[in-house]
């Protein structure tokens, strides 16, 4: 079942290690078929050099599993609370990418400095709050999610695809989960530019004006943009 | 028409990434040819594997489509802007590369304190001021251009060969497309050592003396330099 | 005899080299065999390209060759002393890896800020005190690893599988040689964000509970870790 | 005529290119012949990829062209100074390496605080002064090589190998060249870990009794080291 959609997942996760976000297996991605209601993620502790297409776990939103011979990642239950709450994501990634998982250690938001930045992400990449003893001790992979949602309170995810999770590292998610991939690259990439901003000029900011305007132009109704 | 520089800008985006300058379509080179007084740049959006020689548009220097059929790079009127200002000019780079796109995302010149800077730039590569409201709101890849003009004011294009736009990143340009893409290369190198310098000693400067005895043994009319 | 861990212990060191924690001859691996008390291990100056794993130097625990012809590493006996006072471990790495180096230099711990770090080590990186002058004139190489000892008194070595000597590098320790290699490559990983998280907010913590949870997540009895 | 040296000078000069210590032809390498009293050097502005073993051009200590169709490296003159008063030296290398020279543009030494230092360097690696104006405009070249040998008062450069040149780069020697490309790359790799160790603790310090220790170690009349 959801061949085609395995065949991406398992792609997706074969690039995490391309684009140099992922060593051993310190990654995950998912995507999900919003029709049938599944999602298909990474095995657990699989290595990337054996692992097959049709070696991904078919789980549903609840995270029972509906096919698969392995376990499931273990972060799945964090996949499946943002497919829950995040109605229009397809795909949804997790690394412990070194730039990010910098800002995210450090408990910071990256800040919106550039326009690469502002190219995909309308506003700062925000950073969770620190976890509680209950929610570590429990269900922590469920309450990692949990977080990441009240972090966005007031945020729109549709137009701020990522997030970092404090002391720990990014997620990121998109329109499937190529899209997903794709936007950990620009996030790690963003990351790596606002450390450096950061240590040349601490204060530094970017208009909301300029903000605004990448984001439309390539993401807004009148989008016109392409390098 | 115009293949052989068509062959130009081609190979000269591909260089962007060979050198590292650019992921994903982050970039874009153009060439001029000044006797037809026609441009040729990148078309939009077309990924590095797919695009081909002849993908490359036509445009006259006020942005009328004379050949192709993509569009143009969507920051092909800042490169406009730049031919019609900087009379000398054969080629025009674009990138977000990860270096000089920090100095820019400080908003700070890219101070000249060593020798391989002054190979090549006769003094700090500058940074633009901030944007207006209006001139992002309007016509905003034209104001860049006109924003970049401004900052030159005083300055020569001929020996200062690149420029930061604040909160966004680097342009670079040269006698013809393949000496821009060298400028953008040779300004990344100095903008990463210049990073580390400012970082173990901010205040050190270079004496004007050494700057210029370095850029004019390289360009001057009694040139002599060679590694 | 040994072949299978001359084998292990060659491969090992080539890992070193491919996972760019050494260059030129800077590092070296090695293995134990327990039962019988043989530790075997990269030969004295041998280039990675011409070194065999017949070179390998079969010790016992007293430093004492049993089988070879070339000289064992210099480091030698700071890997008998590690064999003999942390029992439970089956190989060693030594190398100057760049970022784990960096903070040895600086005599700095490498704090425990991320759940990266946690992973694999359940507390911080610890750094030895200085070597006195008598330390460094007598028997250099045996005190480095009795200087190492006596800082992990309190701390349990199974848990915290690596350490940074200071003013020199790091030695990192496992269940076995590839073990020992995997946790040299994750050090340099931890060792690299933790310093940019460092310049990013140097107050940064991470809580107990949740060093613990990823720890125990993964090594203690009720393991259910896999990404 | 010295067809040998001139393979080796020719190999050197690849070398660098390998090491990632040089871009574009920002680096050059000689070798002395000392029974015959000439420098083979690489020729002045030929790209990497055309360079044959032919093409190295060979001087007298005076820097009179004995044979070669080019013309010298334009940094023959410092190379020659050196090669005239650091009397045991068989190679020289000049590059702009990235770490290095962010360190000489930095105007700073480079602090010996590690082993890794220490096995090479016996003390911090020295930067000149500032070169004066009648010195810059003058015989530049020639110049640069006497304020090198000036910082070297009261330094044995048979010890320490090296230097950076202030808000310039660095010239590494050794016994011949392919040891002076060993000291290069050493160079580099300590100048970027003790920048990062600086970032870390600005107030980091080794001990001499640990510096002379390696060193002699690895260098002394009763050396023994080798990892």
């Amino acid at each position: 079942m959801l061949e085609k959609l395995k065949e991406e997942v398992f792609q997706a996760n074969l690039d995490l290690v391309k684009y140099g976000l992922v060593i051993f297996t310190w990654g995950n991605a998912s995507g999900i078929s919003r029709e049938n209601g599944l999602v298909v993620i990474k095995p657990s502790g699989i290595s990337y050099e054996k692992m097959r297409p049709k070696d991904m776990v078919v789980l549903n939103l609840y995270g029972k599993v509906i096919e698969g011979k392995f376990k499931a990642s273990s972060d799945a239950p964090t996949h499946l609370v943002l497919y829950r709450q995040f109605g229009n994501i397809g795909g949804v990634v997790h690394t412990h990418s070194e730039w990010a998982t910098s800002w995210a250690q450090a408990g910071k938001d990256i800040p919106a400095i550039g326009t690469t930045h502002a190219d995909y992400f309308d506003g700062e990449i925000p950073c969770t709050r620190k976890m509680r003893k209950e929610e570590i001790e429990k269900e922590y992979e469920l309450e990692t999610g949990k977080v990441i949602v009240e972090r966005f309170k007031g945020l729109n995810p549709d137009s701020i695809p990522g997030v970092l999770v404090n002391n720990h590292g990014p997620f990121s998610w998109g329109a499937d989960v190529h899209n997903a991939v794709h936007n950990a690259v620009v996030m790690e990439e963003v990351a790596k530019m606002a450390f450096r901003s950061f240590v040349l000029n601490p204060e530094t900011t970017m208009d909301q004006v300029l903000l605004d305007k990448h984001f439309l132009r390539k993401h807004g109704k009148d989008a016109y943009y392409g390098q």
